[in-house]
């Protein structure tokens, strides 16, 4: 079946750039001087022997970055970032990961193969050692891999005569394998990125300095008998299938090719279940990108792969491919300036681009990909390759090469509370998927502006919206949670300390109240305090016009409105998990305390250098602002913003303790007395909570607690609590909770490491 | 320890009113022609070894209804309300609750003592039958009782001089039941209902007409020589227990009085563990009242027994009693119209009363109250009494009684749907209240606004919001179930049909997607549906024009928005609950069918006379109106209200089915195929939701469904699924649903009778 002139048929709003992404990503660990690490796969991360996405390839400190399926590359690339904030910061934190593809100087004897659980996976390690050499297995690169969209290719199918789609898309991929190898000289001009090898890399003879030793035969290629014809998928199949037999593979993954068939767990599946994607396995990382591949890159490979379907396939496959295979070799091993010779078919490539562009009228973006290919065909200079040039110091890229792993490092570093490329979501939804990702938890985003993630592992899911919210409360209990005159009443009749108070739905109701609070200490609120309006506290008791006033201000507000009695004292959060207190916080109002020579305004700006302070919750904290309400703050202490601060003088900036006004927060967990946490996580486990946030008013911390005796009051149970805050704080050392509720929704995951 | 004239040295502002009450309220069961019942206790009502509600006091047939504590007596009368209200329909529907506490004409061998699994409370009224005869255990009465307020025991407390509180609330309650006890004549007076005995009801010589047979000593009194004195509480409690070890009584609550003391398991325990609260036991039901006491009986009540502690308690305590004992025969045995006696002290009662409302400053209603009194005592024709007198036919009652009895059944058996007294909460909790009390679990509004309950049979305790938010679903699941677009994920994931489709955050992603849809039926929607804003159906395709405005007209409503296939078809709402479905309906606009005689507003009166449609939500169904929508579509039809509709000619009033706007209800769960229900009841499942309403568009539901082909489309799950929509339809048999989910919570609560 041949399958030519198929995408000129489509109606040009076909979907032609429909389509699945994934990109799997090679890089060494090295130390702090650019020597290869040899510490073992760190174990904070999932076992190796089911972590979906972060793996050893050949040697132990060679890690493999997989992304799982993405509609788009940008998603592709979203994930690929992500995944490697986690692995980033999951090894060493004196350990980099490597940018090139060429490994840094090395010795044979330095490589030791992936210490995986599965005995088959080491002795394939074992072999491949023995084979081809150890030094070649540390070449490390991507593979991008690419299914065609179920909608384009349905319209595909629509245009063609054929009638068994499977074996129509077994066709269309066979066909852009084969156009993919004829080509294959283009990925290796354009993209080539291993110009040097280090010194004692290679044993033979090799070119000082080329495009890409990794995309010639130095490179990591199987033995010059193995060749696999692609005229057909028949004649692919079994020709590997001989070899296997005949002992000259041991696997089918040992065929490596610049393209495989990927999808079904046998090469000879593909012929009756077709294949489903394929894999290109020909990039070397890009020293200049973090994640090792540009946005670029993979949008102009994209337009490749579609000009290839675009072009007939070749008439004679296995003479077309024979010439690539050597056309390849020529560029590969060419010095980076050099430019394209004679029988490299740029026209054809570019004639197919434009008329791709113009027939589905793609935008400016395409356009100006399709143009930087152009440009790059006509001037070498413009090529990955001869990028790197300026940067070779003495025959080496090390410097280089330690430099930018540094700088890659730094980032990964920076923000280190928030997961790379998801900044816009929660933070402690952030902090969860880098957990679940680190322990290797399967996960999907299944709503990003509402924090909702499916987690797998094996055939158990859980959903978790908002960080906590999960499987294990049960449903009813947070909705308590959420009525707070519900909470009094549920806490009080099991014998926890609440405010004395009543709910009032009139103003006539509640004014018949005032004889029984009265010259006491009150608090009159809207029954939802959203946003904190409407509430009057009276720390003198109220008169009767001001408590009515009180009343009207909170009605304003909802149709019920609580007086409750004022709790004097310090107010603390504990975040209950699972019956246990996991931390308790301290949360103060922005305040700055002075050291005698600088201003106020100067500690303020001291004090917002900290990396944790940003804006507008994406930071676990908050920058201090000097605007109105702080310098009416600062007036009303006697101060000003440019006045020297007396040492050990403090002054608020504001009267709230709300972190998202600049306030400190405070770890206290290991300093309070364990009596209060203990009563707290009483409280929720009668509410019948699993996640639930407390709010103790404590007047004196030092004075234990009982279930008798609390010396302390709730004023409010939190579901769905902040988790960030607790781990991520001003003083104090903060408490990890995100790993917990991992744990304990998947128990059957250790992170142990193998 | 005497406690006199504390009342009087409190603030005017003192909690005077503050209180708890009770009401214990015993019928008789009858037939429609006023005849005592002789079938068992209802079986559909929880096992009287449990039942905190609905007992049987004496015999099989005396319903004994028990409210739980309640703050205030409005609220006490609105739990017998609804107790009567359960009480009503669970007899059965040929049988009515005597209202009068004088039994109809009887003779003894009809009496059969209480069927009870308990054997001593079977052998204790085989002995009282033994000892009273049975006849007298069949009067019914009240018994109201009442517990002081907390802090107005504190604040009186505070202005006594005396240390031990709880020696202090037992002289206070002990006081007040001395001075109800000597000026019980009051209650007699102005509250007696016993003024006839039906012929052949006793055996000696009795007047015949009094004022309360049940109030003398021919009501159900001790022997004579059973006298117990309350001059102290030592005295009361030792009397007792001697009786019980002569043997002159058999059990402590054998002790008959117009007052007891309450709140304790043996009386010996109140001397060191206190009184919680008065047995008031002389109240006579009042057959003009449904529930049998009045509210202004009980709030006169109230105010008398605040009186009583005003007044200074008698100097000699039992021979005050005794005067009191015999005033109270005698103005129990007189005649309704006859004036008080000269030894009645009514200006000591009314002064008391008068000093009470002016130093505490009660208002209109209470000062309303005590002249409604004093007016009483100078004219007999105001006492109850009195009023019954015209309705004496015959020296009897009966007539009276069974009309009343039938009305009140009538009362009980319209609108049976809601819970009377709670008709402002939501149809579906009112209907599982109802459900809970008929099962015998214990009740509590936690808020009243929010439908939150708190249900619970021994130790065992559920919370419930809107009727089917339960601990049975887990947390996230409804959280899943709020989000479509999550919802559609994780459905697809599993299989199951769903509306293809894409969601978009930007009017330029929505026209990117014009091609996939373009020629296609497409609804465009906001994600967020509420109110059903800003939703577009295109059943003819939609030119790009006029997409781009119903992206625009989406986005205005919400920033994310939805362009899904329309499912074309009829929708049906699959009620799910523990993994199987209990109920599939079917909602029809609004409409009517003609008869070829009535014109179309005929008709809809017609309809709108089922008494399942009402107003708001707070019926089953909605009035059908004929306002400009319903007017428009019928000229739309190319008809006016007064037209004559052909026979079999039905016209649509309304273009969306909602229930509220007049649609119709049909219980299609017998007649649709049983795969759909299987097929939804696994959409269920695999969300994770116990209670889950599933929305299924079925073209043609004559083809059974399957999951490899389901002829049908999943358009929505529904966590919160309205309930009373499947129990009370327009057409059908309708399907009860709460009872089920009572039965899953509660597993271990059976409802046999015993």
């Amino acid at each position: 079946m041949i399958i030519n002139q198929l995408l000129q048929k489509l109606e040009p709003t076909s979907p032609i750039l429909q389509a699945n992404f994934g990109i799997e990503r090679e890089s060494l660990r090295v130390d702090r001087q650019g020597k290869l690490a040899h510490t073992p796969h760190p174990s904070c991360l999932g076992a190796r022997s089911f972590h979906p996405y972060i793996q050893t390839d050949f040697c132990e400190f060679q890690m493999e970055l997989i992304t799982p399926v993405a509609k788009s590359t940008t998603e592709a690339r979203r994930f690929l970032g992500a995944i490697t904030d986690v692995a980033g910061r999951s090894i060493s934190k004196d350990e980099l990961l490597w940018p090139l593809s060429m490994p840094p100087r090395i010795n044979a004897q330095e490589i030791q193969v992936a210490q995986l659980e599965n005995e088959f996976e080491r002795h394939y390690r074992n072999y491949l050692a023995e084979k081809y050499g150890t030094k070649l297995q540390a070449i490390s690169g991507i593979h991008y891999n690419m299914e065609l969209g179920k909608d384009l290719v349905e319209a595909l199918f629509q245009e063609s005569d054929q009638i068994d789609i499977i074996a129509f898309k077994n066709a269309l991929y066979l066909k852009l394998a084969q156009n993919y190898l004829r080509y294959r000289w283009v990925i290796t001009y354009l993209f080539g990125a291993a110009p040097v090898a280090e010194q004692g890399f290679f044993d033979q003879e090799v070119p000082e300095l080329v495009r890409s030793f990794r995309n010639s035969d130095h490179g990591y290629v199987n033995k010059e008998e193995i060749q696999v014809s692609f005229a057909s998928l028949e004649d692919y199949v079994s020709a590997i299938e001989n070899y296997i037999e005949q002992g000259d593979l041991i696997a089918e993954k040992e065929f490596y090719s610049a393209v495989r068939f990927r999808g079904q767990k046998v090469n000879r599946s593909f012929l009756d279940k077709g294949i489903t994607y394929l894999e290109f396995r020909n990039f070397d990382l890009n020293p200049f990108e973090r994640i090792g591949i540009s946005q670029t890159t993979m949008d102009t490979v994209h337009l490749l792969l579609l000009a290839f379907l675009w072009l007939d396939a070749p008439e004679n496959v296995d003479q077309a491919l024979a010439q690539g295979h050597a056309l390849n070799e020529k560029i590969a091993l060419s010095h980076p300036l050099e430019p394209l010779p004679s029988e490299a078919e740029t026209q054809n490539i570019t004639t197919a681009l434009d008329q791709l562009v113009q027939h589905f009228g793609l935008g400016d973006y395409h356009q100006g990909l399709v143009k930087q290919v152009k440009d790059a065909f006509a001037d070498p200079n413009k090529t990955l390759a001869a990028q790197l040039l300026p940067h070779i110091k003495d025959k080496s890229l090390s410097d280089f090469a330690l430099d930018k792993a540094l700088a890659y490092h730094d980032y990964d570093w920076t923000a280190h509370y928030a997961l790379k490329g998801y900044e816009e979501m929660e933070l402690s939804t952030q902090m969860l998927l880098f957990d679940a990702i680190q322990k290797g938890l399967h996960f999907e985003i299944l709503d990003e502006q509402d924090q909702f993630l499916k987690l797998w592992h094996k055939d158990h899911v859980e959903y978790v919206k908002n960080g906590n919210m999960t499987s294990k409360d049960n449903y009813v209990v947070p909705l308590a949670m959420a009525n707070k005159t519900v909470t009094k009443k549920i806490l009080a009749d099991a014998g926890f300390p609440v405010p004395a108070g009543d709910e009032f739905t009139s103003l006539e109701q509640g004014l018949a109240y005032y004889p029984l609070i009265k010259g006491k200490q009150i608090v009159v609120k809207p029954k939802s305090t959203n946003f904190g309006l409407g509430i009057s506290i009276f720390q003198e008791p109220a008169s009767l016009d001001n408590y009515k006033k009180a009343l009207e201000i909170a009605f304003a507000e909802d149709t019920a409105v609580l007086v409750e009695e004022f709790i004097p004292g310090t107010e603390y959060r504990f975040f209950i998990l699972d019956g246990r207190c996991e931390a308790v916080l301290l949360r103060v109002a922005a305040n700055v305390v002075g050291d005698g020579k600088h201003t106020i305004r100067e500690l303020v700006a001291q004090k917002n250098a900290n990396p944790l302070r940003g804006r507008d919750h994406r930071s676990p904290l908050e920058i201090i602002k000097l605007g109105d309400i702080e310098q009416l703050m600062l007036t009303q202490q006697g101060y000003a913003p440019d006045d020297i601060l007396p040492e050990g003088k403090k002054v608020n900036l504001r009267r709230n303790s709300n972190i998202s006004t600049g306030g400190d927060s405070i770890d206290v967990t290991e300093t309070i007395d364990s009596s209060y946490q203990e009563l707290a996580a009483a409280m929720a486990t009668s509410m019948g909570a699993w996640a639930c946030g407390v709010d103790l008013i404590i007047p004196d911390r030092t004075q234990p607690a009982s279930k008798e005796k609390p010396h302390c009051t709730c004023i409010e149970l939190n579901f769905n609590p902040s988790m960030y805050i607790h781990t991520y704080c001003a003083e104090g050392p903060g408490q990890a909770i995100t790993p917990k509720i991992l744990d304990k929704l998947f128990p059957e995951v250790a992170t142990s490491q193998t």
